[in-house]
């Protein structure tokens, strides 16, 4: 029972370019790579090399893997002694389960190595050309998920909004009616707020508008998720001469 | 005066092989690369091409160029016709000046391109195995700045981690032994906090510590700026079998 080594790969916002070198690299090494729903299979065909590939992605509502199931498989592989890549969508350990997959084969005595990816809440903002900060009135961001509303997580996001600092919300599309109408009561309904779906892809779609129109602006766009929704006073959006992508902005806001 | 094209990349933490395969293929179709100060030079080992490389980095306290120097810069090789990378540490848009690059070039009508690059705050706790969110009771972390403290900078920081949520504190080393004493007050001493400096590169240090001991293992282990801090009640470290850097285990949180 050795030999085996467990291998956690970024593949960042879905372009496959965005993966990092060392991504790449760890990816032609491997035996076999588990990889999520969030990762783009595109990557793949970047491969010099033929692991065995597993898709071990959970959706929500969907049958689906469970967490066990895809430990269990873990210690599988790394119980022949393989090199196990295990490939997740943005950053492995960044609001995904990487610590607790580092730990059980840790547990287990294999090594473990880590590569880092791009997280999709700062590399699509920063392909839409967002400006998350301001000098001299805004210093912070707050990455957040936003799937579970409760009263504590609104009184966060109320404390950083005021403060002038931007929020970042992961998996809150089918809450955004809601968000939006709760934050504008402190935060006014002409309060700069984005939407980005497909964040470094083809079919990606970037709404800039403002906590009134964004819920709407969402549905007639017709957004799906996995998408980033961005709120904030301090939230701006350069103006470019070649738009990033295909772009709504709201004649409010500029 | 046509032809110039603005290429911002970021470079990520430090570790070259963490660059994406984006950003290399940008490097070398540049003709010249306009570099910061925190870009690691070795980047430049791996280019096919033989741009013009040329340092304009800023750094704090030495004389160094005005970004008015940058932006004349910038503009002198756009109107030469020439395809310029603007070459950043981190993400080239996240608590850089990237906006106002971009927003130079546009206004003299050169198109511009965005490579987003790994921001150091998450890919150096990823590379620790650090986990800053914790299901059920953290799903949120606040990137902040911390080179100059004010109250309202301080309310905002306590605000996230008394909600729970993690702070990734970038540029705030030279203020470590204030907002460790500060943030004590409410967070309580054993409050987890950890640092790390040159992640992802060879001689990257990381201590993992709490509120009281934080500071004086900085000076101990010496480490220097630019580094990261992280503080909040549920910020953890994997326990792993092959440890992932020099690493300080501080008994109290064990």
């Amino acid at each position: 029972m050795s030999g085996g080594i467990l291998v956690l790969v970024g593949a960042g916002p879905g372009d496959p370019e965005l993966l990092t070198l060392k991504a790449i690299k760890e990816l032609n090494k491997a035996d076999v790579i588990l990889y999520d729903s969030l990762v783009n299979t595109q990557v793949f065909n970047l491969l010099e090399t033929n692991p065995e590939l597993v898709f071990v992605g959970k959706r929500k509502g969907l049958d689906s893997i469970s967490q066990e199931a895809i430990n269990d498989l873990i210690l599988l592989y790394l119980g022949r002694g393989l090199r196990v890549v295990r490939l997740k969508g943005g950053d492995p350990l960044f609001l995904a389960r990487g610590i607790e997959e580092l730990e059980l084969a840790s547990k287990h005595s294999f090594p473990c190595e880590i590569v880092p990816g791009l997280t999709s809440g700062l590399a699509s903002a920063s392909l839409g050309a967002f400006s998350l900060t301001k000098r001299g009135a805004s210093q912070a961001v707050l990455l957040s998920t936003a799937h579970e509303l409760s009263p504590e997580l609104i009184d966060l996001w109320n404390s950083v909004l005021v403060s002038g600092s931007t929020l970042v919300l992961y998996m809150g599309l089918s809450n955004v009616v809601k968000l939006c109408a709760i934050l504008a009561q402190s935060q006014g309904l002409d309060c700069p707020a984005a939407a980005i779906s497909a964040g470094s892809l083809e079919n990606e779609k970037i709404i800039f508008a403002n906590l009134e129109t964004l819920p709407q602006l969402i549905i007639d766009r017709a957004l799906v998720s996995p998408a980033l929704i961005y709120l904030g006073k301090n939230l701006y959006q350069a103006d470019l001469q070649v738009p990033v992508a295909d772009l709504v902005m709201n004649q409010l806001i500029k």
